[in-house]
């Protein structure tokens, strides 16, 4: 081959290499992976392959249970709250495609199609057995640059309502099409490949990740959707997280799909090396795997205790109704617990779900201040639960439900084993008494506790929420959150702390040579419609006040009294936490009292929890204003459930929880929503790298004067007979 | 019968039926039994007859755990601090019997016979296979109204030290036979009696308590042990608690067997008629049980992952010594983890315990203002630890530890089932992470979290305490509390709230007709000797601050940050938790270094808690002072253990935790001790009524750059080939 031919086939080739690489990435299947599913994934059930050694296999009791089989069967909605049907979400295609918004217009995406809720009263009064309530849908669809709100009404085939955003800022929930689209942007700008290949990174071996860029005020967000785009070096390990590209960043404009600017500091950064941080347990058993632990099983010999009917849950003495949803995760509704005494179901959350989270990094630097995600209405917080993973996830007697989701065009796709149900036994005790024999009375009683725990586990990127929803028999539904996932880590020319002057900030830890975790926060707020005995209930904050005692009264100085203060209004519910204020927060219903005169009621007891300490001003803090409680009661009103507003990307905070509380209406004895935030502050340590361990927190609602008396008295103990026999796989 | 012989024969039985009563309560079957075990119970095991469906059965695997072969076993101690042996109890009380304090009183008691724990730097010397640490105990005597301290040199037979409490004030924790002989005191008071029976209650069916008597300055309480006697009905229910005969108090002198008063107020108020309060299952199956699930349980087809020598329990990657004691209850000692990377064991605590409890009852009128318990120093936390109840206390999979203590004139007797150890798996997640294969990488991670639990429960009188040490693979430990049991519930002749007038408190809920749950506190506080990575540590306060960003800096207008404060002496390390002022709390070892250099360091990360509100100055609040903070540090000093002193029973607060600690002693890199108080404001509801599911808090000792990276990254998942084959046995 002569110098020109070789010349020309050096050019072609690496022509050849660099399109291979773009389309690589993302390529084809992952793209057609990305347009039916969460961050993609669930359609294809890669996990069994993940997983050779731990194929899906259910006990043969379970058999019932099997999703596909379930999922036939959920092809009728049973239910009013059920969630839209493979075909209800056909016949919305069809409707919309008549409709004159997207008829006129090629490109278009709808952000959500979900079950539009029936009334709240229509659904109350609904009965099994009643005919079904109409079924209409909601839509959210982006044309053009404005968003619209739309209702379809499936028994009529007609748009029965259609609303733009008016005046109110931000954008819907990005689609996955919208997050997968723009990552290859970047690629298309020289400048960006430039400053990927000058780190000494092949661009094979990119990962990048849409980062959403908040909004901070300057013109250049106004009337567009921006992202920024970030990336990572894959090389040698899945863990690329840990590889960042520090300093490299691409606004990009999500919809024409053009790279705004290109920002590019700290070039002296190199990409760390990522040794031993593949977590996978492929890597792990060459590298020697750490068996510190024979095997323990959860074993239910006679079945679970609980039957579900489409998406009606029935367990011991509760009974709810429970859907997938792309934007919360898992929506719980209309809880009810059965009376001891009566028999009879009663009322207790008519909904609960994850409205919004808010995790703002704290590094106020150019590649990082943006970094303050608000999960649920930017990424979709059902959209991101990966399926789950049997046997981990979720113990071997679990049952697992599907979501059905739509793509941006309104297809169908199917989220499998997005939520797991199972009951829970770690071996605690529900209640228990051991008499000493003074009285001659020789009494042991001890009852165990088992719980039924709706799971789901929702992978933001590269963290994972595990949130569960658990029931227990006496009447408490605690709501826990666990962190698990990957650290969003900043690359650093340092190696050791001693080469880190006193006077530097790192804004984290350093966890590992050219790697620091930067300190976060994370902030979970529910959204829980109360329904105690019925609709109309009050807020009491319960102040536990010390009192002095007069002078005689008593040889104490002072005890502690209880102060019932009924909330009137909006305001008088705003409430932060204070370990020397305390107070218990009940939802009573004024109109139901128990035998001796106290009115009904449940309590939300705070769990460990942490607070927003951000400026007020912050724009990130003003759009996730929600946060500055622990706590709010707003009056319920169908259109308040996001607590950063209907449109939280690139929102400015003009439609949030606190705008809607600062109205301040009236809340005592009306129908009531409460609304409650767990928190975590977050410094890393070198223990969360190169995957973290599992960092969990939650909130009860418990029964405070809603029974006569303790609602498991008469539940029997466990008896040796009851328990089952078992052994070991490879002895059996 | 003629008229005289009628009326002989009337006094004649009423005389014998009075005399039959007074013997009978306690009787002597029952008094031998308080004289050799806690508040009587264990050593007649009469818990197996308390469940005849539910004899005590382990697995066959199980056998070589079975206590009894374990304490043949343990006989001859196997570790510096393993408990005293029935032989060195024995031995004790030979050589006590020669020393002239016991010789020249006939009467005197032994309060504490326990384990002298060699110097701290012998036993972190000490290795496997040295020649044993001389052997010592540590006696309390209380003899002729004064307090001893004895040390007796087990090997030299003598007594080698002997101090008397010089101007300390208070006496040492009461012995059984102390709150059992005080109960048939009032008895002898016509008066009394009177009382009693005034208000239809029969003096047989009469279940009395020994209510320890706080202080509060009066001249009634010097130089003597008082205490207070409380009676209630236990006709018709084995819950006696539920009936009690209020504003009848017995002041009794503990040691002269006297009444000093009686007072007599509240004639009005009936006793409650106890309906649907007996909490047996064998009256609850009479009722109509409550049967709401399914059996479940924990199995192990390959046994249990742990293994106990002595006292020592080796459990995955952790080692720890564990005994039981009777003040404390249980005891955590050389808690070491090993690390992954180089495979040794490294310290975590050198010791950890419940050190004091303070539950004050929220009542200052002459019955209730009292009652400001404080349960380890007055009552001994782990004599009243009852025996577990196998298959409800701890899961079927669970090893139990007897405890051997001695009765006060020194004779060991056993607490069979004391202490119980197992496994725990709800279904939880260790560490977890799906990705999203925008990059092709198809992973799907997750790893099941086990869990090792020590666990006691305590109940004292009507309370029980379910204290559980949790041990975590990826180096967690969490300390947690579980209040079960039975309410005090104070009487009233309120049977319904609308007969409370608006201006009148009534201190607590009215749980049923005439019954009050009345508002207390409980705070448990412990002792927690950290030795990270060796025995010189430093107590560092990361405070997580609110930084303005200046002008033109940021976006931004603020951010977190982390700042690190090292406490130089004690006074910095007295802390109280506020939610908006939040810090982390290390320990670290600042001479141990990371490999990029962060000191290596364990955190203690609260849990939900509450905070006592009581006037400082207030008597119990004085006497309980160590519950003024929720955290402190003091350098290590080994007589400094009883957060409320030595001798809390009567005592006036001059020895507590506040006093020691005001002394401001240096404690950076030094031998330091943490103290953590977990608080429960509880305002009872209806639900508590008539036995309480429990309500749990804790907060853990977390690695925070102990370990390089995840101790926990090479661990295997579960396969389906790993767990069990079961069967429910009517089918096996």
């Amino acid at each position: 081959m002569e110098a020109k031919n070789l010349w020309r086939f050096l050019v072609l080739s690496i022509g050849v290499v660099l399109v291979l690489l773009v389309t690589r990435l993302p390529n084809k299947e992952a793209l057609d992976c990305n347009l039916y599913s969460g961050w993609c994934t669930s359609k294809n059930r890669f996990y069994s392959s993940a997983h050779p050694n731990n194929p899906i296999k259910k006990p043969s009791s379970f058999s019932t249970y099997h999703h596909n089989q379930h999922h036939d069967e959920s092809e009728i909605p049973e239910h009013p709250l059920d969630p839209l049907t493979i075909q209800e979400f056909n016949k919305v295609r069809t409707i919309l495609s008549n409709h004159p918004l997207f008829k006129s217009s090629s490109t278009y995406t709808l952000n959500s199609v979900v079950l539009e809720e029936p009334d709240k009263k229509l659904v109350l009064k609904w009965k099994k057995g009643d005919p079904p309530l109409p079924r209409k849908a909601s839509v959210v669809a982006y044309v053009k640059g404005d968003s619209h709100v739309l209702t379809v009404d499936l028994e009529t085939g007609q748009v029965a309502s259609h609303k733009t955003t008016g005046s109110v800022s931000g954008y819907p929930t990005m689609t996955m099409e919208d997050m997968v689209g723009v990552l290859e942007v970047p690629l298309k700008s020289t400048e960006f490949n430039r400053s990927i290949t000058k780190r000494g990174v092949n661009l094979a071996d990119l990962a990048c990740l849409p980062i959403s860029s908040g909004w901070y005020g300057t013109p250049v967000e106004e009337n567009r959707r921006l992202i920024k785009v970030q990336c990572y070096s894959k090389e040698g390990t899945v863990n690329f997280y840990m590889k960042p590209i520090e300093g490299v960043t691409a606004l990009v404009d999500m919809d024409r799909k053009e790279v705004l600017a290109i920002s590019d500091n700290g070039q002296n950064i190199p990409v760390a090396n990522g040794i031993n941080t593949d977590y996978r347990y492929s890597i792990q058993k060459l590298n020697g795997e750490l068996r510190l632990l024979n095997p323990i099983s959860l074993e239910q010999p006679k079945g679970p205790s609980f039957t579900i009917e489409g998406h009606l849950v029935k367990w011991a003495n509760w009974e709810f109704h429970l859907r997938p949803d792309p934007r919360a995760g898992t929506i719980i509704s209309q809880a009810k617990v059965r009376d001891p005494d009566t028999s009879k179901l009663r009322s207790v959350m008519y909904k609960g779900f994850t409205s919004e989270l808010f995790v703002p990094y704290m590094d106020p630097t150019e590649g990082w201040y943006f970094k303050t995600y608000m999960d649920a209405g930017e990424y979709g917080f059902g959209l991101q639960a990966m399926p789950l993973d049997p046997l981990n996830d979720c113990p071997r007697n679990a049952y697992y439900m599907d979501g059905v989701f739509a793509s941006s065009d309104g297809t169908p796709y199917l989220q499998p084993n997005m939520i797991c149900i199972f009951e829970s036994y770690a071996g605690d005790i529900a209640w228990r008494h051991a008499e000493c024999p003074i009285t001659d009375l020789k009494v042991t009683e001890v009852r165990p506790k088992v719980t039924l725990v709706v799971r789901m586990a929702a992978a933001v990127a590269n963290y994972d929420y595990i949130v569960d929803w658990e029931f227990q028999t006496d009447g408490l539904i605690r709501a826990k959150v666990g962190l698990s996932g990957i650290l969003m880590v900043k690359g650093t020319t340092n190696e050791n702390m001693d080469q880190v002057p006193n006077q530097e900030y790192l804004y984290g830890t350093l966890l590992s040579e050219n790697i620091i975790g930067v300190i976060h926060d994370h902030f979970i707020t529910y959204y829980l419609d109360m329904d105690v005995d019925g609709s109309d209930n009050s807020f009491v904050k319960v102040n536990i006040k010390k009192q002095e005692t007069s002078r005689g009264e008593s040889p104490r100085k002072s005890y502690l009294k209880a102060v019932k203060k009924v909330a009137k209004t909006e305001k008088d519910a705003q409430i932060r936490l204070q370990l020397y204020e305390p107070s218990e927060f009940h939802v009573v219903n004024p109109l139901k009292k128990t035998r001796v005169g106290n009115p009904v009621g449940y309590k939300l007891v705070p769990g460990a929890t942490a607070a927003s300490l951000l400026d007020p001003e912050d724009p990130p803090q003003k759009r996730a204003a929600f946060t500055n409680n622990q706590l709010w009661v707003t009056p319920y009103n169908k259109s308040e459930q996001w607590a950063g507003g209907l449109f939280v990307y690139q929102s400015k905070g003009d439609d949030t929880l606190q705008v809607w509380s600062n109205r301040d209406r009236p809340i005592e004895n009306k129908d009531i929503v409460l609304w409650y935030t767990i928190g975590f502050h977050h410094i890393p340590c070198q223990e969360d790298y190169p995957i973290m361990p599992t960092v969990s927190s939650s909130f009860d609602l418990k029964p405070a004067n809603f029974f006569e008396r303790n609602p498991i008295l008469g539940v029997p103990p466990n008896f040796e007979d009851d328990l089952p026999v078992c052994k070991a796989r490879d002895s059996a």
